[in-house]
């Protein structure tokens, strides 16, 4: 079925929507959800949107952009410290769009929203004139008071990161053309790796109570290492040294590298790592990667938050390196 | 300056949103938003997107796309008896937008925001290709348990309008092209009142402390009054009967349908009046026409509920009708 013989709003979301609803949602049959907080908690709010063309491929497989449209909104929430407690949809379909394409991007969607465990609660459908667009806003919960904030990281702290950095990065040029010189001898599954790693983000939910406990400030990599390390220091009014080689990179990634070293630089400053971006005071550095590896979350320690205001330094061997170009903006 | 020479993301936000921000925004230098909600309350969460070209005309006045955006959002928080406590953005820019109409856009936010009591929590602003699009997240409160639902009209409740009926469906008709027969000699006061009401709705607000203390089931009219009653009779299990002379019209659509008798199904089946339809006990009726009228905002009682299961019955003197169409739908 096209959007030529669609189905009703009302048709849209008893089918493809309502089996996603959590308990707040009151089955999508009412004009808003109703939450009611737990005591003591504070609430966290995020807004992401994701746009066919500018940030996923429009033909990227729907279940993959779905979990990516929810997963780029509960990785802030994890960076924040936050548990999800459900989110909010608003799906743009351009003329023409298929009741197959609907279904498989609302299967995406379950599955995803289950593994987050952050249920639907609501939602508007309308009409895209440009193509898909998928706008959701999460909440979540923290203890009250203790949000971990992108401004307080303090002189001294040591900056750590969650997971491989880079790895989106380098997948989206795979997904997006021709095979660059560097990835031409690639084993096939380092390549899948890569890819899958663009496609399918995993918000790292898990660290979220080790960020809780004793992060001094963080955010999610989404723009990329080193624009997203500025925008951290310059939001806690410091800078910070980076030791480049201890920078976690995957298997996939030291590959590529070994096979074309001016992809360090992408590395370092392209996409959309969903990794966490953290500081951490020295004392709570060695309890911090304790508690994330009980929660099977690999920190690595790759640099020091410093007094000033300039742009971080990232140290290679003898040479310093400032990207000036600031975030990657998808904007 | 054009979308070619433009604003980072950063500036975008420092420039013309923060200072549309609420306290939980935390100056909206944070990747979220951060609310302590009141203890007895529950959080009513509504969303709602418009699009240019679907919803509005692109040349529409850039503050009134921006007041019915967020105004549309606040209108369903009305008719859930909810205060509102703010909302998050996601605004779509095309190619080559001016940061004129942006200024303009956010200086009618800003008007919309305080008169509505409604801060900004959080947003995103993305490139959208195929011309503005707003979506609106929007939050309020209720006592703990106490939203007023679209699914608990009872049989003998009363059906209750605020304000009056299908004057934006009638103003965005004069809105839309060349002036129809109807409206040759409208004065002008008369033609400005329509298109008002049709670029600038004003969600009821006011009526939401008499809507919790006396409606059994309420929600907002936006897609036209013949298909939100059925939308409303449907989840509520119940029909209706209404009488359609005691629909309530302005001086201007009673102006309209003296012209042209054939507006009155234009009246009671089109468009965005966003007033609050409700249903109230027959012994609540005049404790909450007076608290209502208190409040500012008048109310009419049309009908009544019945017992059974088809479309509502519209009584216009003798002849009894019925809108199969259901809702006028956007999507």
């Amino acid at each position: 079925m096209t959007g030529d013989k669609r189905l009703s709003e009302d048709e849209l979301i008893a089918r493809y929507f309502a089996p996603l609803a959590g308990e707040g949602a009151l089955g999508l049959r009412d004009d808003a959800a109703c939450l009611t907080p737990r005591p003591g908690f504070d609430l966290v709010l995020t807004v992401d949107a994701v746009v066919a063309g500018v940030h996923f491929f429009p033909d990227d497989p729907p279940a993959s952009i779905a979990r990516k449209a929810l997963g780029v909104n509960v990785s802030d929430l994890a960076a924040k410290g936050a548990a999800p407690s459900g989110f909010l949809l608003t799906l743009g379909l351009p003329q023409g769009w298929s009741e197959d394409w609907l279904a498989r991007f609302c299967q995406g969607l379950g599955t995803a929203s289950a593994d987050f465990r952050c249920p639907l609660l609501g939602g508007d459908t309308v009409r895209s004139p440009g193509g898909v667009s998928i706008s959701i806003t999460a909440l979540g919960e923290v203890p009250v008071g203790r949000m971990v904030r992108r401004t307080r990281a303090q002189t001294g702290d040591r900056i750590c990161v969650t997971g491989t950095i880079g790895d989106a990065a380098l997948g989206v040029v795979l997904r997006d053309g021709p095979s660059p010189g560097w990835a031409s001898a690639m084993p096939e599954a380092l390549r899948g790796f890569l890819v899958d790693r663009y496609l399918n983000p995993q918000p790292r939910l898990a660290a979220a109570p080790a960020l809780l406990e004793h992060a001094s400030a963080a955010m999610d990599v989404s723009d990329g290492l080193a624009g997203d390390l500025a925008k951290m220091m310059r939001a806690s009014r410091k800078t910070a040294r980076v030791e480049a080689r201890h920078i976690p990179l995957s298997p996939a990634a030291r590959w590529a590298v070994a096979a074309d070293r001016t992809l360090r630089e992408r590395i370092i400053a392209g996409g959309d790592d969903y990794e966490v971006l953290c500081t951490v005071p020295e004392s709570h550095l060695g309890a911090f990667a304790e508690a994330a590896a009980a929660a099977g979350v690999p920190v690595a320690a790759i640099g020091t938050v410093l007094d000033g205001d300039g742009l971080p330094i990232f140290r290679d061997g003898d040479a310093e390196c400032r990207y000036e170009r600031g975030s990657y903006s998808h904007f």
